[in-house]
């Protein structure tokens, strides 16, 4: 795709003069963050590999009771490695090997909680509508392969490591589900959480594949702070992000796929509103490159036939609550965000801006079992 | 305020290419806007009143069934006109003029309906904790000076206003409220709805002069399309832009009041994702300018005192359910921000989206009313 524009960012820094810049980015970005110096090894070993390798850090200030809780976050956008036609096999394990050689990258850069994008072990297939072969990527949350791979990096690294998977539940009847399994940094299968809002947009429905996640909004309490996931579509819903907040969420990873036509002006809007709105941080992960599949397939929207579903751009960043966010991986290229945040921030903001006191949740449990009955009436005033 | 940035996107189109440009904006803004070309006579007047005058519009496609409902929705933003020393009387009918010559252009532009700032009659003089004089600009919101002035516009015109005010409520025991009053395009005041959420953000605390709003969340069925209005930090909560959208709103207003250190990163975030979230229009207003008041006050934040809150940073825009949004007002200056909108890109939008379908508002409004009970134990997975 080398039509495609590699980074708003980059082009922002590019072409205004330096001293409109800081302003510009102060609007658009906030004033908490900063670059992050990181081991010159890493960076060659990114510049190798073929990954963008970003780092930043975001601040918060001292506190006189608590220590600062400062904690690495990682997120990983990458391409597929091997043709979608290529044997599954050799399409998992090309994709394990390129996501060793990053957060081995990432161990380096002193990463403590790594998120992959969404299904990263395939193709996000979803869009051909076939069930053969992509159900077979599907594997156990508990003990498949992948996991095990992780589980292994984990324990190397001591790194908990998110990985949103295509889980197959024999226990229960063989289901398919769009699985984050969460691992300590002991190695560790903690447990899992699943998509709780599954995407019909056009005739793209992925509820071919799974249904709507029956999980909740479990939050998980590693040796790093408590995080939780928010895969993909559930992005769209401010519920599904309020929960993982009043569970006391203090990053929520948001491991997607999405592409450009589609979505991409909602894209750093959604996961940094969530940020603000909770007084988390929250971390959106998007894939990168263009996928090509055998048989063709439509997308609902008179156009033509086609094999791909459009680029993933990338795109992956950090939004902190008090409303700033890091720049952007780039929409093209494999990449490597590394941020460090002081999860003392989260508080610090509540006890600011007070939006959880403010919130009237009582009114809108309320408000809402009421207005999704049956022959609810809205209060709308007509002209008299 | 020499030293305040004039507009991102001013800079923006000053100083990037035009090839790379399109892409920018389209990542940043969306692609569904286009400049609106307006009455020569009516850009003339603007300039000469020195106001900005922008407009655009934002397209949606040729249905059969359904005739487009094109509207033009109008945000007005401006400067106090007198010093916040002057007698009230006179502040008010300064800043009645100052709106009365604003809106006269918006006729002439063909505005449907037109929103004004956070009690726009008075300077935000609520950062001063002072009661006297700031209570007495507070009127009636059936028959104040101010709603049979917009009375007057709104029959002059064929305008419905949204006219936000600080109301003084002589039946209910002369209680004070942040409200809005709707006028209809007939000149009838269809009703008030009033600001839920009510900031307390460090020892900025608005509920010195006025409590949580006890309207709810109605919706006024006018003759140009449904709409509500959000008062400022109701902009903040979800939950509150949420029940708009299920109470059926098409455009929902956020007339706001807020300065550039406290919020400016979350400005362009929170009013765009419940256009999204929500399918439907929102319009986001701040004022713009410095207040200067004669006692002094604190903010709370360990710093001296001092005599303005900081500086209203406008940047008032109007935001689409497919996440698009328009530029923003400037940063400084007085604006008329006119956009043509048709109403029926919000089921346009639910239908491609599916978002309120795929909601899941039972499993929500469960969690919700499980979660604010005393003695809540969240779902955390602790590590084994």
């Amino acid at each position: 795709m080398g039509d495609e524009l590699k980074n708003v960012d980059d082009v922002l820094r590019e072409h205004i003069p330096p001293e409109k810049l800081k302003e510009v980015q102060r609007v658009l970005y906030g004033s908490s963050f900063s670059k992050l110096t990181l081991p010159a090894e890493a960076v060659k070993l990114a510049d190798e590999r073929k990954f963008e390798l970003a780092g930043y850090g975001m601040q918060a200030v001292p506190e006189q009771l608590r220590p600062a809780r400062v904690v690495r976050v990682g997120a990983v956008q990458n391409k597929i490695v091997l043709p979608t036609s290529a044997p599954i096999a050799e399409q998992v394990a090309a994709l394990h090997a390129r996501i060793a050689e990053i957060v081995e990258v990432a161990a380096m850069c002193g990463v403590n909680i790594i998120c992959f994008q969404e299904t990263w072990t395939m193709p996000f297939a979803f869009c051909t509508r076939e069930k053969q072969p992509w159900c077979e990527f599907s594997e156990s949350a508990e003990d498949g392969p992948t996991i095990t791979f992780c589980q292994e990096l984990a324990k190397k690294y001591n790194m908990v490591i998110i990985s949103p998977i295509l889980e197959r539940d024999a226990a229960h009847g063989d289901i398919i589900a769009n699985t984050a399994v969460v691992i300590s940094n002991t190695g560790t299968v903690m447990g899992k959480s699943r998509k709780n809002h599954i995407p019909r947009v056009g005739d793209f429905n992925e509820s071919t594949y799974y249904m709507e996640g029956n999980t909740g909004h479990r939050v998980f309490q590693t040796q790093f702070g408590r995080i939780a996931i928010n895969i993909c579509f559930g992005r769209h819903h401010p519920l599904n992000w309020m929960m993982y907040g009043i569970n006391g969420a203090e990053i929520v990873f948001n491991p997607s796929a999405t592409v450009g036509a589609l979505s991409e002006p909602m894209w750093s809007i959604e996961a940094r509103n969530a940020a603000i709105a909770n007084s988390y941080f929250s971390v959106a992960i998007n894939r990168v490159g263009t996928e090509s599949f055998e048989s063709e397939f439509t997308s609902g929207d008179g156009k033509k036939a086609h094999h791909d579903f459009g680029h993933f751009y990338g795109s992956s960043y950090l939004a902190a609550p008090d409303g700033s966010r890091t720049p952007g991986l780039s929409r093209v290229d494999d990449g490597l965000l590394v941020t460090e945040v002081d999860l003392n921030l989260c508080r610090q903001v509540k006890d600011k801006w007070c939006f959880r006191m403010t919130a009237r949740l009582d009114m809108y449990a309320e408000s809402l079992a009421y207005a999704i009955q049956d022959g609810y009436q809205p209060p709308v005033v007509k002209e008299t």
